[in-house]
């Protein structure tokens, strides 16, 4: 199974927090490397741009996201963007949530609309961690994610769902960090979105010869 | 062998160009993943922050890496950063290089005198391409940059010189794009580096138990 040569080049961002990142996954390639890997397996050549940041906050990454990313995909190539975030907001510090629901609802479509304008994007919830109370906090977010994404006719996938109910993705973050998996969660979350219409579609395989 | 619990954690920024995104690299870790993996293996906890940037040259990363680095280590972590540089202002376009061989300098003075002041740094020499006229230019500024580092007493490793022997890392640059490698020249890239006492020191398994 070949494509024909040369590959299809594709550059891909993907933008959001540490569970982007891949923090915690000793094989430093998280879920979005795994998945890159796969799609160069098919016969594609993947640009793999990291752009996942610990701690941050969609209040930071609203003002973060199109420089960095502008940066790396020039219109003269085939660039793509896969977001992917939330958990930092629902975070408690002094009392309450580092960033206020209405204001995670507004910088979501705020950094969607402006995104679907310019590249080709993808939308994958935040993950549970393992905490109830917050885990309440990111499904609700999710729900979230779910409308605006609907709205904005932008492709969104609930991993949320499945992943609370993975033991491997909770055992891990509790016995890594308290939060964070290792290379057997973000191996199940890879599979989530690989899975996935919206992602497949990025990556015909009508073309390969 | 393990680390008295918890790990040590590390956070890293490799900043630089192609080489240092791993282009050509179909596991998506080229020789930074690479190293950061094993670094992981000897019982730290590594956050690997990826900046590399295709098509970069020094005057453009001059403007960018202070930026993009201070946002991901903050003064609250064990923040370190690794450079590696310089091919994309050796290539010809229109008639010239991109970047004269003087401003080269000027800016390699800069970019690492400033990040030394704020962070442990250090510097990997950047590759040859297999284009005998480039690589010599990319020799060049590889002299220059062993200069500025002695200068500037930071630990600079010369991966040109071995890797322009290299059968693997020439054989792939030519046979994938005419430039980068594959799974193989990462590999001996990486190997390189992880034999290099600045990075070795970087990670003293005294601390091992």
């Amino acid at each position: 199974m070949s494509l024909k040569s040369p590959l299809q080049e594709i550059r891909i961002c993907f933008v959001g927090e540490s569970f982007v990142n891949g923090t915690g996954d000793p094989e430093c390639l998280g879920w979005t490397g795994r998945i890159c890997v796969n799609a160069n397996k098919k016969g594609y050549d993947i640009t793999y741009y990291n752009l996942g940041v610990r701690r941050e906050t969609s209040t930071e990454l609203r003002n973060r996201w199109f420089r960095e990313v502008s940066y790396r995909l020039s219109q003269k190539y085939d660039g793509r963007v896969v977001f992917s975030f939330g958990v930092n907001d629902t975070t408690i510090e002094n009392g309450k949530t580092r960033v206020n629901f209405e204001e995670s609802i507004t910088n979501i479509h705020s950094i969607l609309s402006e995104a679907k304008k310019l590249y080709p994007i993808l939308v994958v919830s935040p993950p549970p961690i393992g905490n109830e109370e917050q885990d309440q906090r990111i499904a609700d977010l999710s729900q979230e994610f779910t409308l605006v994404c609907q709205e904005l006719n932008i492709p969104y996938l609930d991993v949320f769902s499945k992943l609370i109910n993975s033991n491997i993705w909770l055992e891990e973050a509790k016995n890594n960090d308290g939060t964070h998996p290792r290379t057997g969660g973000y191996t199940e979350f890879a599979q989530i979105v690989e899975n996935w219409d919206a992602w497949l579609n990025w990556f015909p395989t009508s073309q390969i010869s």
